[in-house]
């Protein structure tokens, strides 16, 4: 048993910071930009949608920022989180590769989103803030923030894209339990949704309608009721940092550095956490670890995209930014991977691909369902439909180093399992899932409306 | 941080060995009996049914049996689990106590059950057995031999109640993703569930009869399939022991000694896997640590049943054994616990408790999802139905402990998680579940068909 399978942390062993890339960034990711005035955020705007001290780290150029120690004392529930070492699928594939995943399905909601759902809500609480509202799609989001308000004792309310509240009512009950509000969007409680409801009583929603709706309510609440978003903004892709510092110190454990490394995007937050600690010795050390981002065929905002000002949301309430978009009109195909259903990329993501730093792949439903089987057969864990994408790349790198006769150290972030995911499973095993394909023409369509900025 | 969350063992301290506590036994937990003879069954009957390495485990007086290196080996992908200390919830409670909580939740398919069902598709492989059969109710054991089956290349066939069959399709989909066969029982593929159907095309079925079933197909299969079963076999208790042995050694990283264990019972595995380790100490150190059985106040078979001979079966095919039981034909209400819905408690258990070496409660179904909510609320995962027995329990005598003013320390098996029981906590939320109750004139009437065993 020297060959161990799971390289577990001591609990001292959870970062002390989080490691901010910012001052590392080989390029500027441009501004955020007001919608009311089309040019650069100020703080106070920012301000009225988010807690202040979230807002200092995203601007922040401290390479490390200190984690508060409520917010480590929470990530005690589950943090460390282990990296395994992928033997039986090294086995089954018969590849000289040797394969390893941190597995971010041990957090209670079942992901990764805990790691930033907690600071938000302390940050919040600090400023004395009662109520936090958000949005989510098939629901991980929304079931971190909802753990996260109810251990700081703050009201929740989430946004739920109609068609995932209708069709996935467990994530639902996963919110109440912890006993947030939860509403389907497009909904009555905000003049959006009421208008989008005029227009097509069974309107589905969509992530950006979502997202126009949290916008509004916390707009017009005057402070009382912050936003708290689950992905996207750099402060959040560092709160998910803990994650990638956490696997450099087991790799070492291990004995191995990766050559590889692969993590889902949908907005960016799973695969930058768990890439930019080793990304920044690659950009500072001069290390060549590659590594690639996993998008879905049907919402391919990074290998489809246009790299320019796009809004973050449907109802053009939100903030502007420079991003790999498909045009905030975009209304993705119902994929499985509903957390990969973002019409944009994060700033950083955007820019660091726009740099040549990182590298991106897109890749269809049936086969990222074929690789999830093989994995779940071979380690037992059933992979989130979104953590699939990474779990595909994974195993075709593999399989290369297979082909090529060369041993390669390949890690990749199982960002969350899939036992709420059941129903894609069940139409993968029965032969009636459906393969995707890119919907072009509907992109296409999507790009006519973009702002047009003039800085 | 000194105050830990979560011990933690390293790999290497999977133990080398289950405890078997047949030799401490300070009572005869009596014969297993052959339905055709109705006198003791010999060797060679049961091994029609199981692996025979798996009897040789049952029957065998050795106090230490070694864990084989294949089933360690499957073991590491989850364990050792985490011992957590639950101070959120000891301060939420205001005790003195620590209570701390065994965490089976972490296996691939969320609960205990992997522990045996690992080390019986081993056996079932060393000899040649191309092909196992079980029953399940709500799905938690079929999930994990499902997986068991699949990692050591054997066909795995389940009958899955119908009633959960038809209304929690997700752990179908769970054992299918893992390559089993599942149908739902009663059903055509024995003479008995075809009888069954002939009588009521839409027989809803119950444990005893899935048994039954199982018990055909492999009476029939002339040695090609084996039976498998997920608890009440003294070899499957000693199995689930690891959950203990490892405990034991948690317990002494946190420098503490428990003086409560309480674990939920159905088949009595989970709850003796967690205690016997303890319990032995007990028995043969003179150590008096409190050991208490849950069960719930629907199918109460130890706190109202009889301790005398039964079946374990409804169809009468399977073995007689001298247990705490309700009757055979009694078809326990539809509570959501459905891995306690069973009519009687293994032969271990029935014996330490008639003897007085252990306690046992029985809950009611509202205040058990009422303890689940208190505890998930303040540690974030979401316990099974069947654990949130456990749950409720502890935090009773944590309730205690507070009015006494004595501090005392309780653990507890988290024998697993309810991300795929979340209809039941739905109804808890919005003020639809069900209270339960004894149903005392069910178990009279079903107490009237026993059988007469002379030996």
């Amino acid at each position: 048993m020297t060959d161990h399978y799971r390289f577990i942390l001591p609990e001292e062993q959870i970062p002390q910071a989080w490691y901010n890339i910012n001052p590392d960034m080989p390029v500027d990711i441009g501004p955020v930009i007001d919608p009311k005035t089309m040019q650069p955020a100020t703080f106070d705007y920012l301000a009225e949608l988010f807690p202040r001290r979230f807002l200092e780290e995203n601007v922040s150029n401290e390479r490390w920022i200190e984690i508060p120690r409520p917010v480590r004392d929470l990530y005690r529930i589950w943090r460390p989180s282990p990296l395994v070492r992928a033997h039986r699928l090294e086995k089954a594939l018969d590849t000289p590769a040797h394969i390893y995943y941190k597995f971010e399905g041990a957090s209670p909601v079942g992901s990764h989103k805990p790691n930033t759902a907690i600071p938000q809500a302390f940050y919040a609480k600090e400023e004395g803030v009662k109520s936090m509202v958000t949005e989510t799609g098939a629901g991980q989001w929304g079931s971190a923030l909802s753990m996260a308000c109810n251990f700081f004792g703050i009201d929740c309310d989430v946004f739920m894209v109609r068609v995932s509240y209708n069709q996935k009512p467990f994530r639902r009950v996963v919110m109440e339990s912890y006993g947030a509000h939860v509403v389907p969007s497009p909904s009555d409680k905000t003049e959006y949704g009421r208008k989008l409801l005029r227009e097509n009583p069974e309107h589905l929603g969509n992530l950006g309608i979502a997202i126009s709706e949290s916008l509004e309510v916390v707009m017009k609440s005057k402070g009382a009721v912050k936003y708290s978003l689950g992905s996207g903004l750099g402060v959040v892709l560092m709160h998910q940092t803990v994650v990638g510092l956490e696997a450099q110190k087991q790799f070492e454990m291990a004995g191995e550095y990766p050559d590889i490394l692969v993590g889902c995007i949908g907005g960016g937050s799973n695969f930058s956490g768990f890439t930019f600690p080793f990304l920044g010795d690659n950009l500072t050390k001069g290390i060549k670890t590659r590594i690639i981002a996993v998008e879905p065929v049907a919402c391919p905002s990074v290998t489809k995209g246009l790299y320019t000002f796009d809004y973050v949301d449907s109802g053009e309430m939100g903030p502007i930014a420079k991003v790999y978009t498909l045009g905030h009109d975009f209304m993705p195909p119902a994929i499985h991977a509903g957390g990969l259903r973002l019409h944009f990329m994060a700033q950083h993501v955007s820019a660091l691909y726009n740099h040549g730093d990182i590298e991106c792949v897109a890749v269809g439903q049936e086969s990222t369902f074929q690789a999830a089987s093989q994995f779940l057969k071979a380690e037992g864990f059933i992979p989130a439909p979104e953590s699939a994408h990474a779990v595909k790349v994974a195993i075709d790198e593999a399989i290369r180093c297979r082909e090529e006769g060369v041993k390669k150290v390949i890690g990749f972030n199982f960002s969350g399992h899939g036992l709420l995911d059941l129903a894609a499973y069940d139409a993968y095993n029965h032969g009636t899932l459906p393969d995707t394909s890119y919907p072009a023409a509907e992109v296409a369509e999507a790009l006519k409306n973009l702002p047009k900025i003039e800085l």
